[in-house]
């Protein structure tokens, strides 16, 4: 049986009217939340819709995130925001992300997010044992 | 002892960068969430902090909202948002709010919100008698 | 040739993380949100894309607007947005909405906002004649 | 003449309920807004209303960020921002942020953000001189 390939999952998105300043730009904080878009969708596709994972009684918290920001998005533009596992190791996962825009490929925004799930009172926890399979089983991250 | 005249609280805000559209309009959706700024101070000045309300196991529902967009705000303004009771019976109270920008006196926008607190399980309850009787106080309203 | 039956154009959402409350309720401000999101994707799949309306140095404005919730959404609801015009006369159009959940058909909200064209001053002006011709061309609104 | 001691700049702000997620937890994007307004009241009480840097035609940009999570925020704490000038250096200067909880001290958020500013064509400027003068006027950065 073959090993997954990639790790990688994308979504779209248009820019909404919502989430554009008065330069006419996507603004730059939206490029954050577009990242738990991303990551939302990635792991429902890999893992588990991230709703089971905090009826379960854990959360996946935020440690640290870095944005880059290459070119503007604008109002409407079709944006696709891709997710990967860039990193594990102890209790600590990241993702990586890059956000295009379709039309002319333009890389937007480049990130990274570090990770560890937490129990109901905000203890950190170890990777769950069947997430760090999944990570392992992947080629690439 | 004298009762009290007015019902109203008053807090101030100054237009925020991201609150602003592509054409350097306040964004519409942003007034309706300063209604909850108001009413939420309104709560901590005449009552108690929402906060505590919610920690008892209770909360207050918006069960319907009307806005009326008089002028347009613009980034950086400084604006006042006035909140009173308008109305209450039953299960329902009623606020109505103010929205308007300091330099020049205009209205911004004029709203009407209907709540009812609510149990945990979600269930309509009757107004509190402690905050009836608060409501009941008012000279106007 | 038919007349088009009906003006009504429906999207999907799948309500995130960053909409819902601290009570794990879609948050009541969002729905107002969701209903420009509703209106954007009306006027591209029947008039034009609104990009193109503002490209041109117009803008539609929200005159007012009127919300009713009915039921609580909840984190990672798929809820659809149907939007219609429900009435137009001299400057003004109106759109009506029903959001509803899709796994259980619940109606979470209705709502109404009424509009008017506006150029690059802000200055009102009439319905555009091939808009209304648009508007008149539906057999229901 | 004594030269101002510090850069520094803080701000107050009161977290809002809708900045709050299902876990009670301030929600991690509104951290990364929240160093906006700091920056906005540094430039107001610093340097210049930022809204008048954009009515003279220029645009102060984002170009990187980086955000550290030490602690959670909850509703209804009211936190600081400090924000500084950490670095600055051709084009580009650099703004530190702490966010720390006023009851507790906590320190709740660290971050750094780099800009530069933009013409109305979005091309690079190098520091402003009397921007730059600023800086170099700061004994500590």
């Amino acid at each position: 049986m073959e090993r997954e390939l990639s790790n990688s999952h994308t979504i779209h998105h248009r820019v909404r009217y919502s989430e554009c300043d008065r330069m006419g730009y996507l603004y730059h904080v939206n490029h954050f939340e577009f990242l738990e878009w991303g990551r939302t969708e990635w792991f429902r596709s890999k893992f588990m819709a991230y709703r089971d994972i905090e009826d379960k009684g854990y959360a996946v918290v935020v440690v640290d995130a870095k944005l880059r920001y290459l070119k503007p998005g604008y109002y409407d533009d079709l944006i696709s925001i891709t997710t990967r596992i860039s990193n594990f190791k102890g209790s600590r996962f990241e993702f990586a992300y890059v956000i295009k825009r379709i039309s002319d490929g333009a890389v937007i925004c480049e990130a990274e997010t570090s990770h560890c799930f937490v129990n109901k009172m905000g203890k950190p926890l170890k990777i769950f044992p069947e997430f760090k399979e999944l990570l392992n089983s992947f080629s690439n991250y």
